[in-house]
């Protein structure tokens, strides 16, 4: 029997790569020594009829794949440089479509500071957009250099695009950040200074704990720390949707997941969220609301896996 | 009645992003100033029912996506830094076919000394790769630099990979040339320090010579110099096919366009064809082998329209 893609998944295709390419960083970007800096490179394909809901609107789609190549600088505390798209679009196409793409795209850019610096243009059946952001950082902020003891954090609260993607109407918080989601490159540049590690959110919580998570380190996360609203819970629950797993499993919130220590937690200038705090046990667990610890099930978004 | 995209072409779209960004380069790449030197940077989609012919190998797949990314590093001179791949497959193709495009993304990158340093994963209906190339140049080699009198060169025979495209056998030099084409990135770092001006045929020769036209510049291309054998031109009729809208209208050469100074010619360490010179006659021309001289179309690969 011949192995499909489909049974082997996502993650083991990436290790061939990784395994045969001595030159990639197994962190969130590439990093490139260059002129006594480092030059800070990504990519992130966006392809409409998996990674854009039905309701989002071209200029939407425009702005998120600046935001989702962003987001990965943001993660390495990096300075913006420029950003390169490329993008296939179906021939049939409105012209005023594709133009408010672009203007989402430049709108994007405009809002990080990151000058649109080069492209290419293609045909496809569907819309297709490859983002490549470019970065510098004399530091880069790496996804795995915490130490016991310090605390986890995040930038903002997470689970509402997880919950938004399930939700018809437009107008409400959850929708808004399912469709708009927005980077955090002002903190990252901020947490390069405080953080001790710092990846972002977007193939939910519990994947991103499991791909940053050491031999010898475990993380326990607290859910009455994670912000979970009466609203969140029966919003969920009226889709018959298990809120944890929306929080856990799903991502797409691109907030910056760091940690930091106590002492350096009193000093940070910008506001975030403790969620829970890096421990030796050498798992990744979950202390529920009734008081019960529970593994967190290393689960979240995977390609080719249906 | 709405406009579609393929009633206003792809140029038109172009036109449209370039507009409304002025951090872009209008040339071969994005150039940006970065600690005393710069940043080199380009990105281009290939998509298997659009760019790879039917007969094309998975390992060629990779090779060439490697290829076309150079072969722009290689038109501004710059040195290679790094290569980032994005690439979606199909949930049902095999592994081992996935791990052969993979090789030859490998395979390139080792020909070429670029590392692959980074890259994303998606899942698609068909196979799309989008890379990014990195670069360095102190002075990228620009496509519109030329002075009146500079003669016209190329850096090896072109219509080979238009003519290949045309033969189902794989086993002549003409399909070898479409299937796997090679960037000119050593060429490029010599002709930075020679050439007056340089891009790389990918649409084709008539295409390349209007993008770098600039007013009140001409060219005027010789047949007899163009190197057309007995051979292409019979194998050319066999098909049915004029022998010069294969050399002028298709491209997919990558091979180097480029302007040099008449001494600097004598001096120049690597083979070349030189095929005409920049006229002041504000026209694109060609003198045919029987001595009649005509206009050279604007026509050469566009997307969108079919």
């Amino acid at each position: 029997m011949t192995l499909k893609v489909s049974d082997v998944g996502e993650k083991e295709l990436v290790r061939y790569i990784i395994a045969n390419s001595k030159d990639i960083t197994p962190d969130d970007t590439a990093i490139t020594n260059f002129n006594d800096t480092n030059l800070i490179s990504t990519c992130d394909m966006l392809i409409q009829s998996r990674h854009f809901p039905d309701n989002m609107s071209y200029f939407d789609m425009g702005f998120k794949s600046v935001t989702v190549n962003v987001s990965d600088l943001a993660a390495m505390g990096a300075e913006p440089l420029g950003f390169l798209l490329s993008i296939a679009i179906p021939k049939d196409l409105d012209v005023d479509s594709f133009k408010q793409v672009i203007d989402g795209v430049l709108k994007a850019c405009e809002y990080y500071e990151i000058p649109l610096i080069g492209g290419d243009t293609n045909e496809a059946s569907e819309i297709i957009i490859n983002g490549t952001a470019l970065g510098t950082s004399d530091n880069p902020l790496m996804k795995d250099t915490y130490n016991k003891g310090d605390l986890i954090a995040i930038t903002g609260e997470i689970g509402f695009a997880a919950l938004g993607f399930e939700i018809e109407t437009l107008n409400n918080i959850y929708t808004k950040k399912a469709l708009k989601p927005l980077a955090r490159i002002k903190e990252g540049l901020i947490l390069k200074d405080y953080a001790t590690s710092a990846t972002d959110i977007t193939d939910g919580l519990a994947s991103e704990l499991y791909t940053i998570k050491k031999d010898g380190f475990g993380f326990m996360i607290y859910e009455e720390m994670l912000g979970i609203t009466g609203n969140y819970k029966s919003t969920a629950e009226k889709l018959n949707l298990n809120y944890l797993d929306l929080i856990l499993h799903v991502g797409e919130d691109f907030e910056l997941l760091f940690t930091i220590s106590k002492d350096n937690l009193e000093k940070l200038p910008i506001d975030c969220i403790v969620i829970g705090e890096v421990t030796g046990s050498d798992v990744v667990e979950l202390t529920l609301e009734n008081g019960f610890v529970e593994r967190i099930k290393n689960e979240g978004y995977e390609h080719y896996v249906s």
